[in-house]
């Protein structure tokens, strides 16, 4: 037996999230359909994150042992040809024995995307939250800047959570412009050792309430000691939100 | 009784084309419910372009006559709010008596969206052809101006055809890289006083057996001279294509 662990990529909006479960498409299930006819065995694979319905990857990473002797590139393109459309496998590589995609995550990234337009864009709906009011980014940025560092994020954690802690550190929270071509988008990322439940979508819907002007940046810091998720903004809309990249202790 | 030009947009994805038919959603159907539920009044439109399924619009224009006394930013805004996500009114203008939005259509642009690279790039399955090879965009400007001008476009017309001459002008071919953010984006922009069906998809379909080298230039005047489909590339396919802009004879 070896240990793989690939990165994949996938457009969220037709999967009922990443876990799989007896409702609805689920990307794990999918993937481990395709996975069984391209190794002939039944396996179940471990994700880095449970992504929820519509929630997209750009880097999702995947763990599981198989038998299998296929090099990693055929391996790869096995996969790809029996995988669905709106999922891709980008990379396979050999991990060390016992490597797991969730236990071993020392960094995460999440990019989420908003939209500025008075008017809906019909071909942003799966990918970006439309909002009708202008955002200042610098507000946005300074505001993020309150919430870096360790420390409980109870007020940005959803009610379905069931971890023990809510203790996270966030290396970075970047909101940018990214595209001359695009000036209507905004990129908010977060970078973080992990996060809770629908964190980065209340993360963004706290700073939305403050770049819009209906709350100053002050207010992120009461949010954040008031350890109430009442305290903080809107969960921002799933659509929005991909996860970036894994980062793993290479030990 | 006034006469209405609407621009519209939509994502063709999920539509079976423009058209009413007995079967599936098309994009005329859910226009004219929207409609008739902001008049009162059950309304017949006519669509610049019967695009087809998966084929998109950013500027389809519609046109129709009611009784409605709405002024237009309030038409604009109602239609809006009754329209499923994937359509969207961008403007709403009083035409003249008897505006017929196909009849009068006097010049009509499209663009057809292609996108390179080796692995699928899942964000873009509904909006871009996905090829694998690297293409030549200056060959392929190149041979696109063979086809300016009046000419009989046979070898670029579907077979569902049904028009009488296959006799149009084409005033502009013009392939780009649109962005500096997305280097792997190619853009054909066509445009011209109309288009016979599958003629984009065709054009499409044989610059890029030369942009890939299959093919030479000079090919390209031997296929208009063929005056027979057979002599063309691939039609490429639907979800790449967009409906631009039409123009009108001001009078």
């Amino acid at each position: 037996m070896r240990t793989l662990k690939l990165t994949i990529a996938y457009d969220g909006t037709d999967f009922n999230g990443w876990q799989s479960q007896p409702q609805g498409r689920t990307v794990q299930q999918e993937f481990e359909v395709a996975l069984s006819r391209v190794t002939g065995e039944a396996i179940r694979v471990v994700g880095s994150g449970r992504t929820d319905a519509g929630v997209h990857a750009l880097g999702q990473v995947v763990s599981f042992e198989t038998a299998s002797l296929h090099d990693n590139n055929t391996f790869k393109r096995a996969l790809n040809a029996e995988l669905p459309d709106d999922i891709v496998v980008l990379s396979v590589e050999d991990a060390p024995p016992g490597f797991h995609a969730i236990r071993a995550a020392t960094h995460k990234r999440y990019r989420y995307a908003i939209h500025f337009g008075r008017t809906r864009d019909v071909f942003q709906l799966r990918y970006a939250w439309q909002v009708p009011y202008q955002l200042d980014i610098e507000r946005m940025s300074r505001a993020g800047g309150l919430l870096l560092g360790k420390h409980d994020f109870s007020s940005f954690e959803g009610s379905k959570s069931v971890t023990l802690s809510s203790v996270r550190t966030i290396y970075a929270i970047d909101t940018t412009r990214p595209s001359l071509d695009r000036p209507c988008d905004i990129h908010i990322e977060v970078e973080a050792d992990g996060f809770l439940y629908n964190m980065v979508r209340a993360i963004v819907g706290t700073l939305v309430a403050v770049g819009r002007g209906k709350q100053n940046e002050a207010w992120v810091r009461h949010v954040l000691e008031a350890r109430d998720r009442s305290a903080a903004g809107i969960t921002a809309p799933a659509a929005g939100l991909y996860l970036l990249w894994v980062k793993y202790d290479e030990r």
